[in-house]
């Protein structure tokens, strides 16, 4: 049975397939019955959860507020903003009827088609159109300004090719819309939601990105300006994890959305939208899990320390559980997520997998010779060492190591990608390194021709123009005209 | 300005439109662009957050997990449980495409004919059959039971006549879906969730309501048996606050679920589900709310205590704010949110009709003379009465009328209902009481025949066979067939 748990594909086998397997077998999620959709089991609910939470109490802290908008947008509205339409509305689906009926000929319904929609309704694919239309109603002077808007929400993308979190045609997400009266002051909330999503990243996820500039032909379509944050999963890949967007007043203009400025002269709204979905699932697990299963970061971990019992009898059972009761309480007042797993049903070894496989980051185990001795065995999930240690003070030593798990996490991850990040200069190598995976430094001229070039060639993509570090300058290794800094190339989720 | 803001309908004229008008003013919601689809504003958004914090702490304390299933639910799934069709599926908006291209003959995107999709999806209008349809992968034996699952989402139903909150074609709710081995076991959790319900309703919402069972014209199509809370509003008409199905085994065998049961049997599994939605905010509005604004309870009021200063220069203003700023971070330090609203671009007197306007429970306004003699005027929502009371302690002052004003609440709503619930014996006396507003106890002689011939002579509906009471039989005043208990007749929303 426990060996059954963890009877998957590994990793240096087949990385793509270990994803999918681990997603099923961890319980995170299914595929549904709807082609391309996803179902989100309690356990992956649970880690959805806490991440919304993090994230949420980020957004107030800086004055956002939530709100909800609708969930189908007028057809019309997404042909407003016409590079908006150009790069996104083309796959999405589309409300038709708004009645079935029964089957003249038979059995079960049909569509009415005399409930036939004047105006097609489209499930959004992203807010920025219904948004901006409604705050034409709310901004009028700069009194109103700014607002600072955000929405949990589900949305749909008609995607042709799905993995589960990765890329599902419908995703849980948040959307931020800010909306400002300055240039300078919507540009300081893009780069502040960036930072605020790098930080999650790193401090919650534990899995280091970099914060860059997106190349004009990976702009969010409709943005000035897209800012990013680029981790690197284990098979060397790239995994945009959040972004940031300008709209400078390309949505105010398209939706008619002016306000009086503090000099009394009407002006269009300076505009920014900000994301972060389900897909942060799929970086979490690819960033830190191993062959063995799940292994979460405690601070996003819905169970953060499990606690097993080895006893004969019921006798046996009853002193252990008289032990552990108080460490358990100890536990919770420190706001430690714990549980004791006392069910008979299952043996230690298969709850020991299970657990492993679920990513649960401490693990205890008490028998009677513990009892005796005063110790208990505790084992850490992230490295699979196990130690056998005095009870005493034993609440002092789970904080410490969850705190020690986090971050080694992180540094792990940040070791991975330091020792897959190169430095290229020639085109010749850049095509080779390529193969190996990683993320390459290397110049280019700034063009969206050469981008594309390199794309076809080689299928690596620019990840972004990164917002820190020394710009070193150089010469584009395909076209050899001046660079002003080495930018990160890379194949990508 | 502040008169400007009170400047709405009276409930004495028209209750109707106060209740449109209030949900505008008060910054809550409005309607959108799309056709009986409302936006939820920023401060009507944090109370649905209020309320969603409650209630899923009360789910989870029960054992339930949150889960996500897919917004899209295929045509042919609807048609399985055949009550659930016919009594549901047909209002509802349709997926026929999953692509829009450029309009060729000219500006704009159409709906590309090419990309039909095979099979319909429909917008969820609740989702038991794309649950139930997933439940048969995750249910096989005893041991999977029971499954105790919630999800949090949009819904849609193509409804004719919209008013925001009470009845909107997209509306947010939650709706748990349970799976259990035994009938006796389901029922126990269909009856444990209207409780909890109940509970919500009560002791946050301080909403007095009447449990009891739905008569099978008002039962949820495709349910056994369907609980309800049903509150009154102030213009005595009744509103369906939460419900709770036992669906028997209808679902599970539609879906074709079955599990092995303790003794090695197949049999098919048991289920209940239950929701209450954003249709609580109207209840919330319609149950407490004044010809002022809103009132809210404290328990779900997202700012529960404003401080106003009353200054004549910065100088005053910074003597009153050092005294404020301690009272502050000891009312939050107790979990009381506060607001110390010292903008200078508004006069106290707008303030207080704002947040008047927008139910604030308490709020305290500090001017010179009130430093000199260590007083605070302070006022409570709920009955406008205002004091001058001693600084001394005002922490714990404010704490125990917070306490006060839920009572209150609820010993208000409370007296309104039973002043307007009456006995009635005959049918002409109801025809008369009906029109008065209120609920009427009478008796019915069970069937729905009788049912709908009150309903179409008098718009008055079965709002629920109590469960709680002495049953007192008498006959039905309609045919003189015998009757167990009386039922509550009322109006609805």
């Amino acid at each position: 049975m426990a060996k059954e748990l963890k009877n998957f594909t590994k990793r240096s086998d087949n990385y793509s397939q270990w994803y999918n397997e681990l997603v099923i077998k961890a319980d995170l999620a299914e595929q549904s019955a709807v082609r391309g959709c996803m179902v989100i089991k309690p356990y992956g609910y649970a880690i959805w959860e806490k991440m919304q939470r993090v994230l949420d109490d980020m957004f107030k802290a800086t004055g956002v507020q939530n709100a909800y908008f609708p969930l189908l947008i007028p057809k019309s509205f997404l042909c407003r903003e016409a590079e908006h339409v150009e790069g996104f509305a083309k796959e999405c689906a589309v409300v038709t009827h708004y009645r079935l009926k029964n089957d003249p000929d038979g059995k079960g319904v049909v569509v009415d088609p005399e409930a036939r929609l004047e105006e097609e309704l489209i499930v959004r694919p992203t807010s920025e159109t219904i948004i901006w239309g409604t705050y034409k109603n709310w901004i009028h002077s700069y009194r109103d300004l700014p607002l600072l808007i955000n929405q949990w929400a589900n949305v749909m993308r008609w995607e042709m090719r799905t993995r589960m979190f990765l890329r599902t045609s419908e995703f849980l997400w948040q959307e931020g819309h800010c909306a400002h009266a300055t240039a300078e002051e919507s540009e300081a909330r893009t780069v502040e939601m960036i930072n605020i999503y790098a930080d999650f990243a790193e401090n919650y996820m534990a899995m280091p990105v970099i914060k860059g500039v997106k190349s004009p032909n990976e702009r969010f379509a409709g943005a000035v300006n897209t800012y990013t944050i680029e981790a690197m999963m284990q098979d060397g890949k790239a995994l945009q994890s959040g972004t940031s967007h300008n709209l400078g007043q390309n949505f105010a203009k398209a939706f008619d959305v002016t306000f009086i400025n503090k000099e009394n002269q009407p002006e269009y709204v300076w505009a920014n939208s900000w994301g972060m979905s389900t897909r942060m699932m799929g970086a979490l697990i690819m960033t830190h899990s191993d062959d063995n299963g799940l292994v979460l970061p405690p601070r996003l971990a819905p169970l953060q320390v499990v606690i097993v019992p080895i006893y004969k009898d019921a006798e046996g059972l009853e002193k252990i559980s008289e032990k552990v009761a108080p460490i358990v309480e100890n536990l919770r007042k420190r706001g430690i997520s714990v549980k004791y797993d006392d069910a008979d049903n299952r043996r230690p070894g298969f709850k020991f997998a299970d657990y492993e496989l679920k990513g649960v980051p401490v693990r205890l185990a008490l028998g009677a010779r513990d009892l005796d001795n005063g110790t208990v065995e505790i084992m850490r999930r992230d490295t699979l060492e196990k130690e056998t240690v005095s009870l005493e003070g034993i609440e002092d030593r789970i904080a410490a190591l969850l705190d020690d798990i986090q971050t080694n996490l992180f540094a792990k991850a940040l070791a991975l990608r330091e020792a897959k990040t190169v430095k290229v200069d020639t085109y010749e190598e850049f095509k080779e390194k390529i193969e190996e995976g990683g993320f390459i430094l290397a110049h280019w001229d700034g063009t969206p021709e050469t981008e594309e070039k390199i794309k076809a060639e080689t299928k690596a993509t620019i990840r972004c123009i990164p917002l820190e570090g020394d710009p070193e300058p150089g010469v584009c290794m395909v076209t050899g005209k001046p660079s002003e800094r080495r930018v990160i190339f890379a194949r990508s989720y």
